[in-house]
């Protein structure tokens, strides 16, 4: 039985762009179990964007991360030792256990999770935050009719690649936006998207209108900047925009939009989101998109990188759209 | 009875900000009445901010503005003439007849309307397209519940001091803004508005804040630019911006929204409109109105320049908001 936990904190705070400085690793003793509680052992670490706007100490939708406590994030993991009768070891868990190897509690944020055909790390992707979000932004602020076109920025992320499957199943026509060929090779050929827009190309406002054709009328907006502007000038009338997050933001920049009058020439509704705030919805979310991964209909893609002490720089390589997929950190 | 009909027909597209040489004044003669056609003599021609935006040979929601044709613009008048039994010499009627003192016309498009309980000119203003813009917008965007802060940019104006009017009797706290502190005190004093900050006086923030302490709900947006830029920092989680004008932007130069990321921050919604796409609810928004200021519910306040000459500059005025409550130009 291990008695080390390694942990990493926030250390400072980033001015611009995140750096590996603002990240500190360190060992902790692991505590006696005490009675009631549990130890699960972390196998995967969730990264995602948001986690960016949490190391700013400005007004968000959520406080900000405090220094020197662990940085949080989604887990997937096992119960190794149970002092509480509700959990077993062996059981798997998804929770919000952060940035580090073991975590112990006295259950309460953890929810027990079947991994005979869903894979556990799936748990933080397409059957979990990431694929909510996906499916509550399309649904519910898109809400695409079949025929209608839908794009989608980020197109091979986690969020992307959910959007985009859900709206061809609803008989759209989906357009993604990547970043270089590999991504959109694979947004085309693997998740069946109509068109993918290389956004690295240089060509970006042409390659969109040759890719719809016909305007778009819901956009998911995963990154703004200039890739939204390029994107709200395509709108057609009575388009919906959900706003899921604004990467090119984050660092400290804000980055404008540059043509809001198309907001009223095009009677564009723009509405932001966050999942969290829709935990009503969450089970029939994660029913039908569990039922999607299980029987192969709803496709996804990992980068993984390989333990702790990688999390830095894998998530600076996310915050710059180096991951290919959901980006992981595996911890066992 | 006369002969000459007064014409502004539209003669360039303006360069940037509109000047007096992108109108030329015709005299058409009066051709005589056919069967069927009735002549109505325009007493009011609204001028709206809408009318700068069809000027512009651009993409927008309709038809730019032919060169050499009349302007566009509503009108109330009364019927001169008449070879057709639906209409009566001395009827009084609201049409789309332009910057003319003239029209002849088959009737269509004209409605028959009473200035025994409200007058004439009001059928230009807060019981007509301006009031009703005021009425869908806030009501089916803004949507604002009794007790929430309600905001509205050129509150003094034809729109917004209805807008405003309309949220004080829903029960909310109503922020006007405007310019100068001859609008701001009418705004506060006739219009009954709980504040109005005066965006001319340079501290558009903080009074923003002084008179908004508890944020902002509802903002119906009339400008847009950096007083919009101001309102989005001051909503509150789940506001609601109804898009209505963005006069700051008319003249060419796009005026960015500095920090869209807000829209997520905040969870926003912000929804463009044209109120002429909504025609069904007119009947429903008209009788309200007309009730409001037949019965001295629903102050307004009118600038009237006097002849069809005085048009181009009353307009060129209007844009940059040296009106003062609704803008007409007075045609007899």
């Amino acid at each position: 039985m291990a008695d080390i936990n390694h942990q990493i904190l926030l250390a400072s705070r980033p001015d611009g762009e995140v750096s590996a400085a603002n990240f500190r690793m360190v060992e902790t003793p692991l505590p006696p179990l005490q009675d009631g509680q549990v130890r699960v052992r972390n196998h995967f670490l969730s990264l995602d964007p948001y986690m960016r706007g949490r190391m700013n100490d400005t007004k968000s939708y959520t406080a900000p991360q405090s220094l020197n406590e662990v940085m949080i994030g989604g887990t997937v993991g096992a119960v190794v030792a149970s002092n509480n009768p509700k959990w077993s070891v062996g059981d798997k868990v998804v929770a919000m256990f952060g940035w580090q190897e073991y975590a112990t509690t006295d259950g309460s944020g953890m929810q027990k999770v079947d991994d005979a055909h869903i894979p556990l790390s799936a748990y933080l992707g397409s059957v979990g935050m990431p694929g909510v979000t996906a499916w509550y932004g399309l649904n519910y602020i898109c809400a695409p009719k079949s025929g209608e076109t839908v794009c989608v920025s980020a197109a091979s992320g986690a969020v992307g690649s959910v959007v985009g499957q859900l709206a061809k199943a609803k008989g759209c026509r989906v357009v993604g936006i990547a970043g270089g060929p590999d991504k959109c090779g694979y947004v085309t050929g693997e998740l069946g998207f109509d068109a993918c827009v290389d956004y690295k190309a240089g060509n970006l406002r042409a390659d969109l209108k040759d890719a719809a054709p016909d305007g778009i009328d819901g956009y998911f907006e995963n990154v703004g900047g200039e890739i939204m502007d390029a994107v709200m000038a395509r709108m057609n009338a009575f388009g919906r925009i959900a706003v899921c997050g604004m990467i090119a933001g984050y660092d400290g920049r804000p980055m404008a939009m540059q043509n809001p009058s198309l907001i009223l020439i095009s009677r564009l509704k723009v509405e932001g989101f966050i999942v969290s705030e829709h935990m009503d919805l969450w089970p029939a979310a994660l029913r039908e998109l569990g039922g999607m991964v299980a029987s192969g209909k709803l496709k996804f893609r990992e980068s993984v990188a390989e333990g702790l002490a990688s999390a830095p720089e894998a998530f600076m390589g996310l915050l710059k759209g180096r991951n290919f997929g959901k980006q992981l950190v595996k911890l066992v």
